[in-house]
């Protein structure tokens, strides 16, 4: 949004914010009423949730409808709590099966069971079905309701069947071409149909299709999607048969999840479910002690490597002074090569299997970048307090960094290889890992230098 | 991809990687020859710039377009380079106006001159037109090539434009909808055109327009693009004109390479132009070093710090073994504020003017992980050493964590409201401060305990 249209967000939230702590709750009928869906959702964004389930109740009903479908599945769950059942069961026999899925997956087992009875057979049908896939795959992601066609049939006749389809199909515009047994064999635009002789047949007109199975990571076959440009990609199951359309607003929304999810974890957090305004203090701490314990727990180690070398600190104290700039430098590498790595598996570009030449390209890196810093360090720390001290801390550097950037880019790849989130493996883990080696590369260097 | 295709991958990279090694060139023609652009593109991004550069001339002429137009604007600048003249000027004359507008910021600033000069005049004015508008802007990645209608023509004149616009305009799914000032007054969709009678009048069909101005940043204008689940966007002048349409396939490589930037800076290093396998070990040193000077120099301010409190150490030696400890949370607890502050300003939940209320609720959060982490630190070191050490490091931990938060929560929307990339500013700078200050924190509270 743009510095203007953001003001106007700020000032409404602000109105909307004043209104309700004096409960003129005709004054919040009133401003809200005008508000466009598009207007409405950032504002929901920056409300506590009791805000949100007030000011929901007060939309018109086709207002209240539009906005639910508007609003990401965590803050559709929290407004269902607060509603009557029948409201509930109207809101969510509204949305389309895909979405109906992603809420499910929010809201409280008793609750989910409750609304997937409710629905009308044959929406209860659409919807369980796409819930018989595994969580996180393509399946639940995918909308069952589409146009197809036949190789055989004409441009006329598709666009006829594209007509009849249009108030259900969620998607129009990448029509998949199936043979008798609903294999898909291609797929063709509209665009094409509509530039097309009116009795051309399909199979002239299509395009190799690029399917993706519906049991994949929902995540690769979002950036799949995303990657080849397509508006839809049909989804099949192991024999081609088509099952339904991944469409490409559901694979950005997938996408964007998961950036969220690698950035929270790269951080040291878990993900945030709610826009940061509106997730309570207690969710936020609950995001981070964990991390937070398990890298304290790791930090002790650190204490116990230097407790091994008290006794070389109690001799030459001034060592004790180069501790955080070397270790920190040290996570620093390391952490440059994990974030490097870790964006890399997630666009596809290294894998598991590339671990060799990860390794070798990482190695050399942290080499090169130790050799500087470490020539740096030894002139600066010679300088300031004796060559040999320089050498120690130049030592050093160059041994850190190497060691850091070889860990550091190899560790997302294990992580892969072992099917845990190579995010969660980077900067948190690395660090602690990193810490502890320094130090005993440290003193290690330190005492041979030095002689004690 | 899944496993399958990963593996097919693999298998063809080798091959013609053997190959190429043995410069056995019709080999190689032949294993290109048969395979399909979507499987060519993953080859390409693991091959190194040479190989690339020979692969690709050996490519036939029409799979070649095809290959390029695909590959991302770095690596299409590469194979430029080692191509012939009128070979460059047919490669870049079949790309879109937005696609040609992409690369020429790749290439060296003589190459874009002369390609621009060697365009048909009519593909040089769109060209040149789109170049107009600022670096990173949504006017340099908009298509000038789309088709338009008016409030008064019917579904079929509109229908008719749309045919008579396929060859040329990059989407004709999302129809803007423009009075006789070529304002946008509305949009209309292709699918809402198809289920109409044919005389409906576009007025009656057409929703209100979300457009963005040419003058908006592409980030911007591309995650509004996404959040509203448009397929492309009217980008207009400052007086709602029409300038051009931002696809989603655009706003989502847009998105994507913005992540990546993030992704990079938020570890610390400069984000990589090509994909990691096929960047040289200099360039990952290049991405890296600038950054870890950087930080290196920051953190001789914590050598500093302790050259003062030097004699403390040399009388408490126990008091260093903590150091690593203590400053190494205070920096994760730092990285985590940052890293979810910065992700919401990503996603526009919050914004510079929100410093107050995210200042309050990071001290909060902070100070409750610091009650947490502190208690258990005196508990664990009051047991091992003594009460006294105990309750310097849970005192420490407590206000660290607190500091840390804060300042780490903070500084992404400082450097927001100066116009810097927040990113930058979260885990690298913010560990350095919150080292150094961290152990000024430390001895000063050992001093006051131990009355030192």
């Amino acid at each position: 949004m743009n510095t203007q249209q953001i003001r106007i967000i700020d000032r409404l939230t602000g109105t909307i914010e004043q209104q309700l702590a004096s409960r003129d709750l005709t004054a919040v009928t009133a401003t809200v009423a005008s508000l466009p869906v598009p207007e409405l959702v950032p504002v929901f964004d920056r409300l506590t949730l009791r805000q949100r389930a007030v000011v929901f109740r007060l939309l018109p009903k086709e207002r209240a409808l539009e906005a639910f479908d508007a609003l990401p599945p965590p803050l559709q769950s929290d407004l269902l709590h607060g509603l009557q059942d029948a409201e509930v069961s109207r809101l969510f026999a509204e949305l389309d099966p895909d979405d109906r899925a992603w809420l499910l997956e929010e809201v409280p087992a008793a609750l989910a069971t409750r609304l997937l009875r409710d629905l009308p057979e044959a929406d209860r049908l659409l919807t369980a079905g796409l819930l018989g896939y595994p969580q996180g795959s393509a399946g639940r992601r995918m909308t069952p309701e589409y146009v197809s066609t036949r190789a055989s049939f004409s441009a006329d006749e598709t666009l006829d069947r594209v007509r009849a389809g249009l108030r259900d199909a969620e998607t129009v515009y990448t029509i998949p071409v199936l043979d008798d047994a609903r294999r898909v064999v291609g797929v063709v635009s509209l665009r094409d149909l509509l530039g097309a002789e009116g009795d051309a047949r399909v199979e002239t007109l299509m395009q190799p299709a690029r399917t993706a199975e519906a049991a994949d990571g929902a995540e690769l076959v979002a950036r799949r999607c995303a990657d080849l440009s397509l508006l839809a990609m049909p989804i099949v199951d192991s024999e081609q048969r088509l099952l339904g359309m991944l469409t490409i607003d559901d694979a950005v929304r997938i996408l964007e999840h998961e950036e969220s999810e690698d950035a929270a974890r790269q951080g040291g957090t878990e993900p945030l479910r709610r826009p940061y305004l509106s997730t309570p203090v207690r969710s936020l701490v609950r995001s981070r002690v964990v991390w937070l314990l398990v890298l304290a727990v790791g930090a002790t180690l650190t204490v116990q490597v230097l407790s091994v070398f008290e006794a070389t600190i109690d001799q030459v104290t001034v060592l004790a002074l180069f501790v955080p700039l070397l270790i920190g430098t040290g996570g620093n590498t390391g952490n440059q090569a994990a974030t490097t790595v870790t964006r890399a598996l997630a666009l596809g570009d290294v894998r598991p299997g590339d671990i060799v030449r990860v390794l070798t390209r990482e190695l050399r890196t942290g080499a090169l970048l130790g050799l500087l810093l470490g020539s740096l360090g030894f002139a600066i720390a010679g300088f300031a307090y004796s060559p040999a001290i320089g050498a120690v801390v130049g030592l050093t550097l160059l041994a850190v960094c190497t060691v850091a950037a070889a860990v550091g880019g190899c560790m997302p790849l294990l992580a892969r290889a072992v099917r845990v989130d190579p995010a969660v493996f980077s900067n948190p883990f690395i660090s602690t890992f990193v810490d502890a080696s320094g130090l005993v590369i440290y003193f290690v260097i330190a005492r041979a230098v030095l002689h004690l």
